[in-house]
C-alpha cells in the first residue's frame, strides 16, 4: 500500500530543491540519489548567518560530537530563514531500533528491530519503504529534540545571556526561547496527500477509511483516532437500532421531546418510554459500552501489531525535552542523564495536582450553585419590582456566568499545563496523558455540571430530556458548521486559486505555502467531542433513546469532515508511534461504570418506574434498596466481562511472547 | 545464612546412604564426594524389580535419551521398595535457567540465570550454597514430573493395559495410576530443621520470623504465608489499639456483648459505640485495608526480589503434568508439546465453571432459606402441640442442614476440581489459582452466609454482634486447641521416643520415619483462616471493635503453631518457586472493597445513627442516599490509594527494568 505511493512521491518531491546545497554523506550506505526533504525549521527574520551556519553544522555533525547526525538543506537564496532537514539511512535505522519500532522480518513476521541484524528486515535498503513518511519525520525531530550541548558555550551571534548554553542543555529548547526558532514543522508530500484524500474523503469513498495510508502519512497517533473513529461508529448501529424501536415500535414509546409552546415549562412528559422499554435500553447501554470497549482493546492492539508499535522502548529512550533533574547515570541503561526520583513525582501528583485540580472542580460547582441562588433572586426581585432595571438584572446572573466560566476555563488550562510541567513526566506520554487527563475532567465535568444538577439535584426528568435534546442538537449542528461546511467553503471558494499555483510552482514556494497554514491543534478537541458524545449515550441514554441515532449520523459526517481538516485546512502535524489511544481508552471505560450509577438513579426517579413499583407493592425505602442491589450486580457483571474478555486477540498475544521470549533467549547466550 | 547451616546438613546426612550404590556420573563438573539424598519415590511393595530397574535407567538416562538426567540410589537391601534421587550439578543448573530463577551476579545484583554465562555468578560450583534446598527439591520433582514416554512402549513387569505407555504419555502419572509409585515427596535434612526450628518456635524467639531460612528450607510458596502472616499481624496493631480505644476510653463506648440470660434474646442492645465512634471505626478500617493490602504488594516484591523469583519463566517452561490437547509446535518456544487455544479455556470457564459455581452458591443460599423456613414451621407445630414428638422434631431442620451443608460441600469440592482439571490450564499457577478461586468462594460464603443474613435480611444489629463475637472467640478457641495444644501433647509425650531413636539411627530408618508422617495438606486451610479472620474484621468491625485485638493474640500464638506443624508433624511438601501469593493477595483486596459495602450498610442499620440523622431533620429516604453517596465516594478513595501507592518499591522496578532493558539490548545484539 505505501510502496506506489512513496516512490511516486520522491521523484516529485525531491527533483526541485538543488541536489548541490544538501550535505555531503561519508557514509557509504546512505549515498542516495535524492534526498528527501523531511522537515522545516522556520527561524525568525532577523536571525544571523552565523547562527544559522552554526545551527547547520551542529546538525550535520556526527553523534560522536554532539550534532544529530542529519542532513540539511540551508533553503535557496529567496528563503534565507528557513533550514530543510532530511535524514540518512544510518541515523533512521539507529533511531528505529532506540524507538523499539517493529518491522516486517525476512520470515514475514514482526519482529523489534535491530540495527545489528539489519539485513534481515525486508526493504531495508529503501528507507521510503522501510519506515513510513510519518516515522521518518518524527525521527528527525527527535533526533533534533535530543540535541544536548556537550559542555558551556555561547551561541554565535546571539549576544548577551540567551546566548549563554549551560552544559546539558537542550539546544532546541533554548533557540526557541532566545527566539532563533520560529517553529520546527514536518512537511507534507502533496502526491501522496492528493492520493490519500481521494481515497479518505471523496464522494466515492463511503464506507471505511484507508487506515494503514492514514498511519503511514500521519502516523499512529492520528491513525488511532480515525480507526477509534470508524470502530466507534459501527458500534453505534446496534443501540441506534434499539433506540428507533423502542421510540417508534414499541408501545408507549416516544421518547421524543413534543414541542412545547411554553418555554422552560415544566409539565410531566407522559409521553416517555414505557417501564420495560426504560430498563431494557438501560440494561443494554451499560452492556453495551463494556462491550463496546473491551472489543476496542481487541482491535486496538491488533492495529498496534500491524504498525509495529506493540513492543515501543519509550522507558529505555532518552527523556523529554523539558524534563530535569539532577544529572546521573540512569540505573536501567547506565546512560548519564537527568534522573528525577518517582516518588517525589508520585508525591506531586498525589498531593498537589489533585487537590488543586479538585478545588478548581469545586470552584465549577459554586459558580452553578451562585448562578442559580443568583437566577432565584433577581427572579424575585423582578417579580416584586418589574421595573426595567430588574428586567436589565435577569441577564445579570447568566452573563455572570459566562464571564466566569471561561475566565474559569483559561485560568484552568494554564493551570493543568503548569502543574504537568512540574510534575516533570520523564517520558512524552506519560506526560500527555497526565496533562489530557486534567483538561479532561474539567471539560467533561462543565459540560455534564448542569446535567447532572438536573438530574441529581433537581430530579426533573423531561428537563433533563429536552435538555439532553437540545445539547444533542445544538452541539452538532454547530460541529457539523465548523467542521465541514466552514472548511468546505474556504477550500472551495478561498484556497482553489492557491491549489493551482501549487502544482506549477517551485518547490520553495510549496514550502512557503506550507508555513502559511495555521499549526494541526491536535487530537484533544476530537476526541473530547467523541467522550462528550459517548457520555451522553452511556450517562442519560435511557432519558433520550434516539441519543444514538442522532450520534450515528452525525459520526458519519463526522469522520470526512475530520478527515478533509487535517489533509487540508493545517500544517503537517508531529506524530509520535504509540501503541494505543492512552488516557482516552480509560476515560470512555471509566464512564461506562459511571454511567451504571447514573442509569440506575435515572430509572429510579422515572415516575413510571415509581409508580410500576407502587403498584407492585413495594415501598418507597426497597425501591432504593433494589435500585442499590441492581447497580452493584450490573458493575460486578461488568467487571466479569471485563475482565473474561482477553484484551488482546489470542494471536496478537502468541506474537509478543515469542518477541518477549526471543529476547529472553538471546539475554541467557548473550554472555556466552 | 544458608551457607552454614547447609555444609553442616550434607555432612551429616550423606555420610550414612552407601556411596557406592548412586549412579556414577559422567560429566566431569557433576563429580562430587557426596551425593544428597533430596527425593524420595516410594513404590508399591509388590512391585517387580524389573519394573524398579527399568525405572532407575530412565531417571539416570540423559535427557537426549528422554531421561531425567538425575542421580538415584535403589535403596539398602531392607528398602527394597524406594528410589532415593538426587541431582547432578548440570541438570540443576540449567533447570535452574529453565525456571527462570534470579542468582547472585558476581556484581552482587540479582541476575536471571543463564547457563552460559555460570560463571559469573557466585557460588556456582556449590550446590548447596548456590540453590536452596527447595530449589533443588522442586527442580528434582519437575525433572520427574516432565518424564514422557518417547515413543509406544510396554512398562517391564506390568502386564496388559495398565502397562501400554501412548507416544508422549506422562510417565509418572501413569506409574501412579498403575499403583507402581504410591507417592514422592521430598526428604526433610533434620539437623537444618532443628536448627529453623530453634529460630522459628523455640520459646527465646518471640519476635520475627527466620523467612529467609524459612524459605531456603521450605521454598517461597511456604515463606510467602509466613511473611504475610507476620505482616498481617503487625498490621493489625493499630486497629486493634484503635478498638480498644473506643471500647474503654470514649464515652459511649463498650461494643462488648453483655451476657445476657435468655439466649437469642434479642432486646435493643444500647451499649454500642457512640455514633462517631462507629463512623470512626468504619472509615478507618477501610481505609487500613487498601493500605495494608498496597503496603503487602510492595513487600511481597521486595521478598520476591531478594528471593530470586521476581523474572518466573512459568509461560515458557513446559506444561503441567496433566495438561492435554493436541500435539505441536508451541508457537512462542518452537517446542513440540501439546496445545490447548486460550479462548477454549476462557469459554469453559465463563461458560461452564463459573454458572456451575453459581449454581453451588445458590444451593447454599436455598439450604439456609429451607432451614429457616423449616424452623419457624417446627417451631409453630411445637407450640401448637408441644408433644415429645414435637419437641424431637424442633432438632431436625438445624441436623438437616448440616447434613445438607456436610453433603454440599463435598459434592462442590469434588466438583471444583474437576472442573479446574477440565478447564485444562497450561501453568500450574493457572491452575492452583483457578481453583484456590472457586473453593475459596464456597467456603467464604459458607462461612458468611449466616451473617449477611443477619446483616441484610433480619437486619438486626445486636444479634449480628453476639453472633459475630461467639464465632471469632469459638473458632479461636477451636483453632488454638487444634493448631497449638495437640502438637504440643503429641511432640511431648507421644513422639519422644521417637525422636531419640532418629538421631542414633541409621539414614534408611531415618527415610522409614518420614515416610509414616502424613503428607503436608497444604496451605489452604492456612490462607483461608486469615481471610475469614479479615473478613470478620473488615465486613463488620464497626459492629464489634475488640475483633482486632481478639485476631492480634490469635495470630501470635498461630505463627508459632503454623511454624510447629509444618516443621513436626507433616512430611516436607514441595514448594514451586513463586513470586507472590497468589490469587490469595486478590481475594483479600476484593474483600477490601466488599467491606465498603456492608459496612455502610451496618451504620445505615445502627439505631443510634438512625437517631443522629432523624435528630439533625434528615429523613430516612435522604439517609440512604447519603449513604450511597458515601460509599461511592470512599470505593473511589481506595481505589486512588491503590492506584497512588506503587506496587513495587522504587528500587524493585529499577531492577526489573534493568533486567528487561539487558535482555532487549541482548536481543538487538544477538544475530550479528
Amino acid at each position: 500500500m505505501t510502496s506506489m505511493g512513496d516512490k511516486g512521491s520522491v521523484q516529485t518531491q525531491t527533483k526541485v530543491l538543488s541536489q548541490g546545497c544538501w550535505t555531503e554523506v561519508s557514509c557509504p550506505c546512505c549515498v542516495s540519489k535524492q534526498v528527501e526533504p523531511l522537515v522545516l525549521i522556520q527561524l525568525s527574520d532577523n536571525v544571523q548567518p552565523v547562527t544559522k551556519r552554526w545551527l547547520i553544522s551542529l546538525i550535520e555533525a556526527s553523534k560522536r560530537h554532539g550534532g544529530a547526525a542529519l542532513l540539511t538543506h540551508p533553503g535557496e537564496d529567496e528563503c534565507r530563514n528557513v533550514i530543510v532537514v532530511s535524514a540518512p539511512r544510518c541515523t533512521l535505522l539507529r533511531a528505529t531500533e532506540d524507538l523499539g519500532l517493529c518491522k516486517k522480518y525476512h520470515n514475514e513476521e514482526m519482529a523489534s528491530f535491530s540495527y545489528h541484524d539489519r539485513d534481515n528486515f525486508t526493504n531495508v535498503d529503501d528507507m521510503q519503504e522501510f519506515l513510513t513518511l510519518a516515522e521518518r519525520q518524527y525521527i528527525v525531530k527527535n533526533e533534533l529534540d535530543s540535541l544536548q550541548a556537550q559542555k558551556k558555550q555561547r551561541i554565535p551571534g546571539i549576544p548577551e545571556a540567551p546566548g549563554v548554553l549551560e552544559a546539558w542543555e537542550n539546544i532546541c529548547q533554548k533557540l526557541v526561547r532566545a527566539g532563533v526558532i520560529k517553529d520546527i514543522f514536518p512537511l507534507h508530500d502533496q502526491q501522496r496527500l492528493n492520493d490519500l484524500g481521494r481515497r479518505w474523503y471523496s464522494k466515492k469513498q463511503i464506507w471505511g477509511q484507508p487506515l494503514d495510508a492514514i498511519q503511514s502519512y500521519f502516523g499512529s497517533t492520528v491513525a488511532f483516532y480515525f480507526s477509534f473513529l470508524d470502530f466507534y461508529t459501527w458500534a453505534l448501529v446496534p443501540p441506534a437500532f434499539l433506540g428507533l424501536v423502542l421510540t417508534f415500535l414499541l408501545p408507549g414509546g416516544g421518547g421524543v421531546v413534543k414541542e412545547q409552546a411554553g418555554e422552560g415549562a415544566m409539565e410531566e412528559d407522559d409521553d416517555g418510554p414505557s417501564v420495560s422499554g426504560h430498563m431494557v435500553q438501560a440494561v443494554f447501554s451499560m452492556l453495551w459500552s463494556t462491550l463496546f470497549i473491551e472489543l476496542w482493546k481487541r482491535r486496538s492492539s491488533s492495529l498496534s501489531h500491524r504498525w509495529g508499535t506493540l513492543n515501543l522502548a519509550e522507558r529505555f529512550a532518552g527523556p523529554r525535552p523539558g524534563f530535569h533533574g539532577t544529572l546521573g547515570l540512569n540505573p536501567e541503561t547506565g546512560r548519564l542523564e537527568p534522573l528525577f526520583p518517582e516518588w517525589q513525582r508520585q508525591l506531586r501528583v498525589g498531593l498537589v495536582s489533585l487537590p488543586l485540580v479538585g478545588l478548581l472542580m469545586g470552584l465549577v460547582v459554586l459558580g452553578m450553585t451562585c448562578f442559580y441562588h443568583g437566577e432565584a433572586l433577581v427572579q424575585g426581585f423582578h417579580q416584586d419590582s418589574g421595573s426595567l432595571f430588574s428586567g436589565v438584572l435577569l441577564y445579570m446572573p447568566s452573563m455572570a456566568h459566562i464571564v466566569y466560566t471561561n475566565m474559569l476555563g483559561n485560568v484552568y488550562h494554564a493551570v493543568a499545563m503548569q502543574l504537568t510541567e512540574w510534575e516533570n513526566h520523564r517520558e512524552e506520554s506519560s506526560f500527555q496523558n497526565h496533562h489530557t487527563t486534567k483538561v479532561l475532567l474539567f471539560t467533561f465535568f462543565n459540560n455534564f455540571a448542569v446535567l447532572f444538577h438536573i438530574a441529581f439535584y433537581k430530579q426533573d426528568l423531561p428537563l433533563l430530556r429536552k435538555r439532553l435534546a437540545s445539547m444533542l442538537i445544538g452541539n452538532q449542528l454547530v460541529n457539523q458548521c465548523t467542521e465541514v461546511v466552514v472548511p468546505f467553503i474556504v477550500d472551495r471558494f478561498l484556497s482553489a486559486p492557491h491549489k493551482k499555483e501549487q502544482e506549477d510552482d517551485l518547490e520553495m514556494d510549496k514550502l512557503r505555502a506550507q508555513r502559511s497554514l495555521p499549526p494541526y491543534p491536535g487530537l484533544f478537541a476530537e476526541y473530547i467531542e467523541l467522550l462528550l458524545q459517548f457520555g451522553y449515550l452511556s450517562l442519560f441514554s435511557c432519558v433520550y433513546p434516539l441519543t444514538a441515532v442522532l450520534l450515528l449520523l452525525n459520526n458519519i459526517t463526522e469522520i470526512r469532515g475530520d478527515a478533509y481538516k487535517i489533509c487540508k485546512l493545517f500544517r503537517k502535524p508531529f506524530s509520535a508511534p504509540v501503541s494505543n489511544m492512552g488516557v482516552w481508552q480509560t476515560a470512555f471505560e471509566v464512564l461506562g461504570f459511571v454511567s451504571v450509577m447514573s442509569n440506575c438513579w435515572l430509572l429510579l426517579l422515572s415516575p413510571r418506574v415509581q409508580e410500576f413499583c407502587l403498584e407492585g407493592g413495594i415501598s418507597g425505602k426497597n425501591i432504593i434498596l433494589v435500585a442499590i442491589l441492581v447497580e452493584h450486580v450490573l458493575i460486578l457483571v461488568k467487571m466479569v466481562l471485563a475482565f473474561m474478555i482477553p484484551d488482546e486477540p489470542d494471536w496478537v498475544r502468541i506474537k509478543r511472547e515469542q518477541i518477549e521470549f526471543n529476547s529472553m533467549q538471546a539475554l541467557g547466550q548473550q554472555k556466552l
